[in-house]
């Protein structure tokens, strides 16, 4: 999305306008193929797209005047035209550039991202959302963001938090659609300053995306009360159910975080108004990319599970586009529309031969025709990490004031690999130092603050990750400013927290005193610079190197990265102290 | 909507939120209704509505703890709660003034409108648009504008109309909701200051109403490419149709302009999404008001003409919301929406026994239970009738250069009372003046200049009116700064326009030299400040009076309104001479 002056705006508009009436050559045609029109809910034959720079200038049957010797003529005979696919609820805020994202979204024919971006704000600050939107800018695809809540009860955040001001100069911004997801927990306790940031956002006229995961009945309703618009997070057909009911617009996650489509695909068969169902991702992994492909992939399980097609290709086209307000210029094939269209073999399969993105062919049979532009990220975003020195084994002792031989402690339990409850254990206490005990698969975990406080660590335990040896650590949790490590060595733990801190950012895996996989995520401390299949080998040599060490997760970063994060329960870490996220308050390590 | 600080958003949401907790009482409680989902377009029976100032905070079963002695409950057993209702397309810029109207509004459940304001406009400039606004402010029922684009062909309009800086400006306030009906012909011609209107209101992320009536093909597809949003004027099905599958949302109208409804009402048998069809009156006379009712009127009319009556109601209100983005308040009965709920006996039956808007229960039985408020409009409004002297007959002679006895010119021809097309006659010469012509039914038409150009007068014929004796005249035309007259009689023309100037706006019928009905509108010249009542009674007056001079025509204020307007084909008229409609240009009255 360019910033064209209002002059070559208008010049632009009627040069549209005179292929629409033949009175100039289209740049593109598209013949002969069967138009999906995702606002009737119709498919219509032998319709003539003409596109004449990023935009559709006319679809009909009266299209010669304008088909010249300048025009590009795309014969679409037998084949099915969709618009651009849209994934409305995302993460470019982790792991991978735009760029590399953008291969790949080109590739399926995902031509619209609404993603959030709290990953760049946390260990940047206001400019992390600025630099992000100039990483997103002229990449081929269109990029929104939405601003992030930073929904927080860790009181040492406060003062870092996006304030009002901030909020108000980014909702101003066309790119910036909205107030991004903010965890209901606190939101419903009263919390003051995401309640303001909603009503400025109301206000701007934008949308207040939500994270009502698990919330249901009355407290569900107090969240959206305060103008929420969105949730990707029911797991359940019954839940999809209550919160369209209640007027949300529902995002069906399949992603990193979760897979629910199948889950709630029986929702198909209510006979009710799917115009506030949509898809989404909530971020992919890079190996995800790799082998399916981005939401193409999503709206094929969508259609494979039962879903007629055009709903499901509404769900991921103006479905999206009308709950954010831009389904002025996107989501539909139809005069005035930027040309996002892609050419799927038939209705039932979404295997885009052919991407137009922007008026442009951008990918044909899969493979790309315009690479994305690569990024120049300042230096000054490639220095997030501010350790006042090195660690080493004694910081992460647990110091035990009483005298005994044992000391009951909150353990963060994983019950899933994303999923955490307290248990209450006796850890062994040896010179006045709590213990780790790998027998209980019971290791240290510390959350240390690497942006504003400068190394404040907080140290406790966590079980359910099977390590026998070594430690892991990454710079990239969600919602916080601080690296996590999870050790059976405190020595181990301290190497992989220098480790990071010389690469500036990345995930490390270390035993005895080696580095044993590293993936350096230099930007903020949280994305790498390298190319998707790079970024995809290395998380492999990771996940491979805890394997090793003993571990039984299936995905080690992405555990990793919910660790330190308020958006899913029960017991978290910070570096102030242990989170419940269920009494919204920071806990002490120690019971008694 | 009163602007409230940020704090007492801030403060009122969390009150809202308490009630849907259970930790506070609800003002007021509907329950045991039937509630009609226009999100999933379901009816869900037995839901308890809790609201909380003028906000819905909660819909569902478990209320009780929010019901207390504060509460005001409404049991509605047996009956069915529908949103309240939203006329997406209207004119509150004539005839009455917003608290008249809005009391029928209230009567009926109309609880939102979206309004052009191109009348005040005319006469007011800017400053029109913001006294508007203020009368439009605390109705009880939410009023929105558009801002008006003041499409014109005549050239000495263009130093008069908004600016971009102006509508800019305008597009920056909430109640704006985009830029007004543009009509398609001197846009598709490429009208630049059009198209930077257009252009600055994408840009602002707003609507852009259209109005291509007759368009289609390509014509009508170059006119949606610029990006026009909307359209209230296809005739038949096949309008309708091509214009959803283009991407419009269409407001299907019924109101003083024309009744489309049982036309386009084939519609209903298309198996298509009807999310961007939607129910529009585009301006309703104060008899239909009075007898018919408002948008509950309508929305029966389209449920005794078939449609399902879900659907008919989501082409009232989500689906109006929707295209406005204005959903995230309005338009549904969900939490965290204005509380806008009309309680009718059934699902089928649209007469509202309670209306409650923005939390008030205003109107019971069709009886008001809260008067609107009365604007008092500053004298500013109310002088726009700037003419330097009285008129005298003789300002309505038409001198003819030639000595012949005849001329040949064209005649604005009425073929219906709305529709003109061209004529040639050839006319009497008599004293070097071409006469009127009462045996062929071929009088006098002139329209005068009235707020910047103080009195300049076109004079040329107009057949059809029937009109035998006397003359009438209107300030009220639309989309021009005319006075319209008609007349037997070139003396009680001028004695009409001479009463107008007196009132200082209006409608008046004279005839030998006495004045024999009239309506003041002093407000621009186009509203009046009299009750609803009796301005029906002064236009019935009008139109009896017309009818014993000979008038044929049904509606005569409703004929003057149109014939100075650009929107309607064929040949009309404005004070620098005729407009043709199809080629866009000012054209002579004399054929030689």
């Amino acid at each position: 999305m360019s910033k064209l002056s209002s002059r070559s705006a208008v010049h632009n508009m009627k040069e549209v306008m005179k292929v629409s009436l033949g009175e100039a050559e289209a740049d593109l045609a598209i013949v002969n193929g069967n138009i999906v029109n995702v606002y009737t809910g119709e498919v219509l034959a032998g319709d003539i797209v003409l596109i004449k720079g990023d935009k559709i200038a006319y679809v009909g049957k009266n299209a010669d005047k304008s088909i010249g010797s300048i025009t590009q003529v795309i014969d679409a005979t037998g084949k099915t035209l969709i618009p651009g696919l849209i994934d409305g609820h995302t993460h470019l805020d982790f792991i991978y550039s735009v760029s590399e994202l953008a291969k790949y979204a080109i590739k399926g024919g995902t031509t619209t991202i609404i993603t959030e971006v709290s990953g760049f704000v946390f260990p940047l600050g206001y400019q992390g959302i600025i630099e992000f939107l100039r990483s997103a800018r002229n990449q081929l695809i269109k990029i929104f963001v939405t601003a992030p809540s930073m929904v927080t009860i860790n009181p040492a955040a406060k003062e870092h938090l996006l304030n009002v001001d901030q909020l108000r100069r980014l909702l101003r911004r066309k790119e910036v659609l909205g107030l991004g997801e903010s965890y209901w927990g606190p939101v419903v306790e009263g919390d003051p300053r995401t309640i303001n940031l909603i009503a400025e956002t109301m206000k701007a006229g934008k949308k207040v995306e939500g994270h009502s995961a698990g919330a249901r009945g009355n407290k569900l309703q107090a969240y959206i009360s305060l103008g929420i618009t969105s949730c990707h997070e029911p797991v359940t057909t019954a839940e999809v159910l209550e919160r369209l009911r209640a007027g949300l617009t529902v995002f069906v996650r399949e992603g990193v975080a979760r897979s629910d489509l199948e889950a709630i695909s029986k929702i198909k068969d209510e006979n009710i108004d799917f115009r506030r169902l949509a898809l989404a991702t909530d971020g992919l992994e890079p190996d995800q990319l790799i082998n399916n492909g981005y939401m193409e992939f999503i709206v094929q399980k969508a259609i494979n599970l039962g879903f007629e097609p055009i709903v499901a290709i509404q769900m991921a086209t103006i479905n999206v586009a009308q709950h954010f307000a831009i389904d002025d210029t996107i989501g539909g094939i139809a005069p005035g529309k930027y040309a996002d269209i892609i050419i799927i073999p038939d209705l039932k399969t979404i295997q885009p031969e052919c991407v137009i993105s922007n008026g442009l062919m951008v990918a044909k049979d899969g493979e790309l025709l315009v690479q994305p532009r690569k990024h120049a990220y300042p230096k000054s975003t490639q220095n997030s990490i501010h350790l006042p020195s090195n660690f080493t084994a004694e910081d992460f002792a647990i110091p035990v004031k009483s005298s005994r031989s044992q000391v009951k402690v909150r353990v963060i339990d994983l019950i899933t690999d994303s999923l955490t409850r307290e248990a209450i254990i006796d850890m062994p206490v040896s010179d006045g130092l709590a213990q780790l005990d790998i027998s209980q698969d019971i290791l240290k975990i510390a959350a240390i603050e690497r942006t504003h406080q400068q190394g404040k660590t907080f140290v406790g335990f966590a079980r359910g990750t099977g390590l026998k040896y070594g430690a892991i650590a990454s710079s990239m949790p969600t919602d916080c400013w601080d690296m996590v490590v999870i050790g059976a060595s405190d020595a181990d733990m301290a190497q992989a927290v220098n480790r990071i801190r010389e690469l500036h950012g990345g995930t490390v895996v270390c035993a005895d005193n080696k580095v044993l996989a590293e993936l350096a995520l230099p930007i903020g401390g949280v994305v790498s610079l390298e190319p998707m299949e790079t970024i995809a080998d290395k998380l492999r040599n990771i996940q491979q190197a805890v394997v090793n060490l003993g571990c039984v997760l299936p995905n080690i970063s992405n555990t990793l990265a919910f660790l330190a994060s308020e958006a899913v329960p029960f017991l978290r870490i910070c570096q102030q102290g242990l989170i419940d996220i269920r009494q919204n308050r920071i806990i002490d390590l120690m019971v008694d």
